[in-house]
């Protein structure tokens, strides 16, 4: 092998791993593009007429590197969230500060705890830093705040993973149970309390800002990716103490995040009709998605984000089914463990991709009969 | 303190860094805008007008994740430099590359080799990773190859940093060196060669590709932020041996790279009679900076990239016309350690802001007498 033979232990210990593959990657092996795309939970209403504008406007500026302190989109985040910027760090999607905030928290073997099934890029970042994780299994299709609890106690765990509402199964606990999950922690475990979805729950499903923000052992993260239609341009932020938030200046990539995100997550912030017309966009398609699924026999579960899990019975009829789609052109992905994996999850979008959906679903499961 | 009280000792240890303060944060300070934006070695001849149509053109598609194989963009670089894509890592920035190769070889106390006042970002990520800095002098303005090696050796260092063409400098050795110097290296430590410049500098002083392709020791990194004018969308590449190359995706942020970053990198590499442009542009730029400087008492010193230090005679001096550019709306920099800092750093840029700089360069000396 042609490689280098003094990679750190850690780093020769890694397995080559790929949090998700894209539908690039399958499109390349088909030889085909895919007619609906609905397997990343992207937002195909896309980001606002508005924020194309500004960063067509920008375009020519992105010779200039970013202002690596973020502060106009730090400053906007603060009036939006009642925040002094001081309590908010931006940085390159959730999954760049998740990488962070791992690093800050995870040596060798230090227990880390989430739900079997959550967010995989987290436990990439986790193993790539030498964690162990600890995993606990959702109950009735939502992650199991008790046995977290347990778990970070029994495990002394210096760092716990939570979605809320949910991905992949779509599912969320209500504010007040958030609220004293967090309560309920050590002092010294951190909890990253990933939103990603939050601009489509319901009100009572996310904590007030005030309610978790003088919590040293709570980050929340939240991302421009989802409800904001801009998972190309990779700009999350994070909020929580002045003194936690402060950390990630000593670690982060000061001139991380690129130009054209700064611009675009400013305008797309401004434009609050556009995010009412996502959200109701997306309503609506979830409920066709939904129907789709009840005149197909796959029961729909209930959702508080941009997708939506449609229950196929057993893990090995839904992966069928995800590939047989695959064929047809349709791109949607599905949970990995068991139980999560007896369904299929479809991410809302735009209507003639739901067509194709409505269409292609009936004839696959007559093929698989 | 309001902050976590559970960070790793090594988190807790560092200090808040930052590489470089922004030009904005100097414009928040001063309460204006520079006039002259000469201090980051951007380009500011700008990306192609055929990359900024592809920018605007793609604009709309944002709410797509980038392909994380980043493969048409390795495609592409893999017939630009006759390599397969393999070979070639796309990352964000050489500054991300830069971290990630750090973190795959670095530990606690791990020696690493750089010269004292070379590329600060290098050094922020080694400190970030508990690694222990040994640093060499420059020799003659230049990075001093002889005395790299032998630190190499005597600290058994696995880690080593060379810039060619030099930042801050702007000095350079010619390829044959540059070869020699990788060979003189025990095959236990890895050379970092950043040519973030090489577009700019004469042919021979860029290695062949082929002259250190087969080396697992070797990894050359260059960037779309300089003379594609790019730097606000953070592209860059690292290439090197399949086997070496491939450890970065073991811990790469695999959807790290966004999506506009890598339409307008392949529109760039696509434009050759942009980047002959730009070159002669900045050629331009560069001698009508040198003849302000003979003018003024300040010697230039040969370059071979998109900027040129002026010899100003001592740091105190260097220090002081810097702040005066700077209070005349110049934004400029300069090397930090003696003797270096003798020098002040100037970026070529467009003739309008050469003309402000000519104009007043002569009015700050004869302020300073």
């Amino acid at each position: 092998m042609d490689a280098f033979r003094r990679f750190t232990g850690l780093a020769e210990s890694l397995l080559p791993t790929v949090p998700f593959v894209g539908p690039e990657t399958q499109e390349r092996a088909m030889g085909a593009a895919f007619r609906a795309r609905l397997g990343a939970n992207e937002n195909g209403f896309g980001p606002a007429p508005s924020v194309i504008e500004a960063m067509r406007e920008a375009a020519p500026l992105s010779w200039r590197y970013a202002d690596p302190e973020n502060h106009d989109l730090r400053a906007a985040l603060g009036t939006h969230l009642c925040l002094s910027p001081g309590r908010i760090v931006v940085g390159e999607r959730i999954d760049g500060l998740l990488g962070l905030v791992v690093r800050l928290v995870v040596t060798h073997d230090t227990p880390v705890v989430t739900s079997l099934g959550a967010y995989p890029t987290f436990n990439y970042h986790v193993a790539g830093f030498g964690g162990r994780l600890v995993t606990v299994p959702y109950r009735a299709d939502r992650e199991d705040l008790d046995a977290l609890t347990e778990a970070v106690r029994r495990e002394d765990a210096p760092l716990v993973y939570l979605a809320n509402p949910d991905n992949p199964m779509g599912s969320w606990h209500r504010a007040e149970a958030i609220v004293e999950f967090a309560n309920a922690l050590p002092e010294t475990t951190l909890l990253v309390l990933d939103e990603a979805y939050c601009e489509f729950a319901p009100a009572d499903a996310v904590p007030a800002i005030d309610a978790l923000a003088d919590k040293p052992n709570v980050i929340r993260f939240r991302t421009f990716s989802k409800a904001y239609g801009l998972a190309g341009q990779r700009i999350g932020y994070g909020f929580g103490t002045t003194g936690t938030i402060s950390r990630f200046d000593r670690v982060r990539n000061h001139f991380g995040v690129n130009r054209l995100g700064q611009v675009a997550a400013l305008a797309a912030l401004a434009d609050e009709l556009w995010l009412a017309h996502v959200k109701s966009s997306v309503s609506r398609s979830l409920e066709r998605i939904a129907e789709i699924g009840r005149g197909n026999g796959l029961a729909p579960l209930p959702t508080a984000t941009n997708f939506i899990a449609l229950d196929c019975g057993d893990g090995a009829r839904a992966k069928t089914i995800l590939e047989e789609l695959a064929k047809e052109g349709i791109f949607i992905r599905m949970p990995g463990p068991a139980p999560l994996n007896r369904c299929i999850r479809i991410s809302a979008g735009p209507a003639a991709e739901i067509d194709i959906l409505a269409e292609t679903v009936p004839k696959v499961l007559a093929k698989l009969g």
